[in-house]
């Protein structure tokens, strides 16, 4: 199933390791010794492999699976046979996050500067670091340990970044101060002057972008996005937050900790974002507006005004969840109401 | 008209020639061996360039045209003047995109590799292919015959490339297995690491994404779109489809063949589509969704349910298009019906 | 407050000579002489460094500034203690962006060509310009006088760039002429094909784009826009213009002097658009549209006909502005006026 030239293997473990290392528990702890080596969905698992039980729809596939071990929750596993090995879970979803990462983690780096790279006298690069074919890496750059600079990357005058990052393949960052554990993917424009302009006789003039882009810990971000640098203040993306694709952030928008933003979204000049705050795909969120912690926004939603923390809302311009689903309805009835002659 | 520093002219073609590459009837056989040289607007047509006429609009200047002959249907040359040379074909926009191509094709390849591209030693590259600067191919990778991999391009380790493909410029590609006759522009992100994530007690743990992306024969991808690979299935466009520019394609999706997507529309994951199904820019299709072959989706829309084959849909949320063009004249009524006071 | 990592700053200036660029006049005439050496927030200002005053929520911060001078209106002067010293100005804004372009103005370009760009010996590099590393350009491409060609462009065969230009890193142009102080950020993708195919028994068959882009003086664009080429006429975008990160820009479409257009919109083939005209972010304008000059159109709208010069419209599909917001109310009246039993 897993096409073994794109993707490096890890193992194999012991069936009591693995229990560990997801906190679960074996039905038979006399399997602990048994070995591992892959996972798999539980028609094609062999002997050897684990597979994971989190969907009734799968029953009966698990049920005559040969995998080694199913990994399921108590419940889910009443509805298999006694002699199925099962390791025990409370999180299927997340236990088979943190078996995937098991079996294959990142490829190892190879910690060497390819020749083709153009590194800056100035820069500094931390010790098994991986600099790919064609990078570019201006002055006075920092780059911690463990990173993974992808080919064609463009990282200019003075940027930081921490401990385990991978910035994608053809991605450009300046301007900027990145964390550790940092994974940027392809194509991505990172600092940016924000699009700001003021009119004067001889036509638009532009107003000087003299801040920075601030990405925290952990932050994910999508292929082809686009983060402007801020104008005076930084534009900041808080630590945990994950973004997907095609993502617009601009000029001194504040991002909180641990948000998902879906694809296509975009997040205009200096608003404020909370933590947690969920995005659907292709929202627009208006310029100097505040959203709160734990909100969410319905995808493909406008949001025009500010939100508050743990509200819902969809719909453009975006309303309350149940007021858009409402509207939505009516607008419907509205037709059937009318007289026939004017339909 | 056609800035020659651009393009690269092939011919000239005898008559003859080009009406039997159309499947075309000259209306004066006597001229089948005279030569044309170029392909020009009628009112600038030249005695040795062909016109195309294909809207009643151009009447006049084709009537005056010069061109050597004019290219159209039997109807429509009933309005041409009789001693104007006539190409009859059945349908004149498909005669212009076949003799643009014959006079205009593609910029023949120089078979070689720029000094400064970095091939790894295990990767192969079929004859014919030109490689250009600074371009970066990885281990075990498969380029075909006849291939065009653009300035800057990144194909990654693993990743296999049929005949006659053009990649364009700094276009990053991983974890793909692509077709023949497959045209990618420039800027292009395909392969990277799908959305998704589930909550754990440290934050959002990345789902790993274990597939790959399979993209069949004679597709086209436009600039800076995002292809993601599947989490354990694969990401697949079918053979024929097109996409326009600045799509995101999410992981899991599946695109059926010959479908038209155009610009800055987006496909949420898991979600499948049919044969010859077209949707329009800035389009949103929510995840896990079915669109049915030969649907259509009107530019905008936002799509929150399956799609049934051949339906046209329309609107946010989308719904049967007449339906949306009743719901958008209803509510204008809306606003006349009201007293003056409230306006 | 501003990192000098990341830039340049000039100076020191005479207030003399600051008030002279920005034709202000000096409260104190006495104080021409003494030296500016930074601009700063009114609160963080020291002895030497110059404050705007344009917002009267900052009045405090600025009345107790020890900023060298405050750069303000005669009207908002009267808000400050008499000592104060005040650079008067008609429109701080203005002043603003002039005085942050004169203490940090772009850096200086080091007139010179990295040794890893890969300069085809029929281009033409203009006096001054720097070329970074990783630099792809084309034969027969001319490059203005000090331009900033960045890492890992890509300039194809025959683009001719005027004076003054900067090209951001990986940014593609092919197909194209671009006039003077044109500045275009990373990721860019300029010149590709157009999206036009025609329905043939073997397929979708491509229409030859045989125009190409024409950028006229001083246009910005911003990062991973996408601008096609032109089928048989061009793609043009008209001096002045500003456009902002993910926008595309479909073939044959005609953007006037002076407009402004906002993050993630799109305008579809053959539109054209007149001066000054402003679009917000995610808009969508469809192909084959007449936009006035003037016009303005509100973030996300969907454009579906041709807009009168100087109208404002917003919604989807887009409605003359207040007709938007009176729909947008009257679809909450409704609600409002349904029986609780519906609800």
């Amino acid at each position: 199933m897993i096409d073994r030239r794109f993707f490096y293997r890890s193992g194999p473990f012991s069936l009591g390791y693995v229990a560990e290392r997801v906190s679960g528990q074996l039905s038979h702890p006399a399997a602990a010794d048994a070995m591992a080596h892959d996972i798999a969905a539980p028609e094609c698992a062999g002997r050897s492999d684990l597979s994971i039980f989190s969907d009734t729809r799968y029953q009966d596939a698990c049920a005559r699976s040969s995998a080694l071990a199913v990994v399921t929750t108590h419940q889910l596993a009443e509805l298999l046979p006694d002699e199925q090995n099962i390791l025990f879970v409370s999180q299927p979803r997340l236990a088979s996050a943190q078996i995937s990462q098991l079996f294959y983690p990142h490829a190892p780096l190879e910690a060497h500067i390819h020749a083709s790279a153009k590194i800056d006298p100035t820069a500094m690069i931390g010790a098994g670091s991986q600099i790919d074919g064609g990078a570019v890496i201006g002055g006075n750059v920092t780059v911690g340990a463990r990173c993974h600079i992808g080919a064609g990357a463009v990282l200019d005058h003075g940027v930081t970044i921490g401990d385990d990052c991978c910035i994608g393949a053809t991605t450009t960052i300046s301007h900027a101060k990145i964390g550790s554990r940092v994974r940027i993917k392809t194509g991505v424009s990172i600092g940016g002057e924000g699009f700001g302009f003021v009119p004067s006789p001889t036509g638009l003039l532009r107003m000087s972008q003299l801040g920075c882009v601030v990405i925290e810990d952990d932050v994910e971000i999508g292929g082809n996005c686009a983060v402007d640098r801020g104008s005076l203040g930084d534009t900041v993306i808080g630590s945990g937050t994950k973004i997907d694709n095609l993502v617009q952030v601009a000029h001194n928008v504040h991002i909180g900790k641990n948000c998902v933003i879906a694809g296509q979204a975009g997040v205009a000049g200096s608003t404020t974002i909370g933590d947690e705050v969920m995005i659907g795909g292709q929202v627009a969120v208006g310029d100097h507006l505040t959203i709160g912690s734990r909100a969410k926004i319905a995808g493909k939603s406008g949001v025009m005004r500010d939100i508050a923390a743990g509200e819902t809302v969809g719909g453009y311009p975006a309303v309350p969840i149940r007021l858009w689903h409402r509207q939505t309805v009516a607008l419907l009835q509205l037709l059937n109401r009318k007289p026939k002659a004017e339909r």
